[in-house]
């Protein structure tokens, strides 16, 4: 498969039409941005930690049944994907309170929510990603009923079985970020990525943060959080 | 029924404890505040207007089979009402976009919305009343899901009556917010208040806003607004 021109460039990623118009290739960049891109920089090997992390996760994630839109890895930093139509939501899924929630909510980072939280971002940058409820869904139609209904039953499975993965690796999953898409059919599966930009991941017998919280909040070492997510997923190979 | 203590003191309305363990009364005030209490002012006769327009609704309500805390009004400003534990959730009820919705979402003001929407925002001053969703209620034991559903049922029940009401008085119902609460037997019934300083309502031929945004927005003519709507729901009784 060729890359033919370039679709769309993002924050951490650069994605190429294919000589196959059902295929995209994704190219993880090594750059970082936070807080909506005010915060710049760049984290050695990011993308190809991602690139590597993210195709290792979500083939656990097909084995349990989750469809995901990856085809195959074919560099250390591109992978062929199914084209989708992406719903334009990011699905948050909290299991400890940390990070915005714990601002919003005045909860210690670190507190144990009683119930798995679901939120609900509008992809939209100019506006910041407003977070938005299932009303604001339908009367913005960003999703129909049956939809958000399979994006949050795949989102609580998924959570339930990265948790118990992580948990096997010594680390506690605090929160991540998913993006569903649309195929021609209009089935809804897995995008984009799950990797230490995307995840708050700490380690269980430490409490070291091992994701981007590092880069946002000028921790160091984060080159070193990426590759120890590289290393307890993939071992040395 | 006598008055005893002095229960609370909120922006708009003072609560006193009676001889009666099951009923308190409140006492509407005419101040008025803005931005979670940024802005601060006064509206003449604020507090009676208030008082007799929503006892006045509620009582429509009543009538259509929604159950609220009203048990009589006493005089201008004060009522009795039956003593409830407050539901910690502002439930907001959205036929048209205005103030914060628009401005999150990116939407004039004065776009119909597809679907009503309901919002609900965790009641707690010092972090100025956070947007929540279904997951946050539950994980922050807010409500139940059985008074979620409930208190939803409601809302919309409470929309169609009020719009339709409103609408034959020549006014358009953009948007307004109710509070609930459980009765000593954990009945959830709605209590607070309906109000111009509670909802947003515009003059249906002249688009006039009818309601506390002219104090928000300094628009001018306050108390005229607030006498409109006093005139044309009780007339000139």
């Amino acid at each position: 498969m060729k890359k033919t021109e370039l679709l769309y460039e993002g924050k951490a990623k650069k994605v190429f039409k294919t000589d196959d118009e059902n295929m995209l290739i994704v190219s993880y960049k090594d750059d970082a941005t936070a807080f909506n891109g005010v915060k710049k920089g760049s984290i050695q090997d990011k993308g190809s930690i991602n690139n590597r992390v993210s195709n290792y996760l979500m083939g656990l994630l097909e084995k349990k049944g989750i469809p995901t839109h990856i085809v195959e890895e074919i560099n250390d930093r591109e992978t062929v994907v199914k084209k989708v139509q992406i719903v334009p939501l990011e699905v948050i899924v909290r299991n400890i309170a940390a990070g915005s929630l714990s601002k919003r909510l005045g909860l210690e980072e670190g507190t144990k929510l009683d119930k798995t939280v679901l939120e609900y971002c509008y992809k939209k940058d100019e506006l910041g990603d407003p977070m938005v409820n299932d009303f604001h869904i339908y009367a913005l139609s960003l999703a129909t009923k049956e939809e958000l209904d399979k994006i949050s039953e795949m989102s609580f499975k998924i959570n339930e079985i990265l948790s118990e993965y992580f948990d096997s690796i010594n680390i506690e999953l605090i929160d991540f970020k998913l993006e569903f898409g649309r195929t021609a059919d209009g089935t809804v599966i897995l995008a984009d990525e799950i990797s230490p930009d995307t995840c708050r991941y700490w380690d269980k017998t430490t409490g070291e943060k091992l994701d981007k919280d590092r880069f946002r909040r000028d921790l160091g070492n984060v080159e070193g959080a990426y590759q120890e997510i590289l290393k307890r997923t993939l071992g040395d190979s």
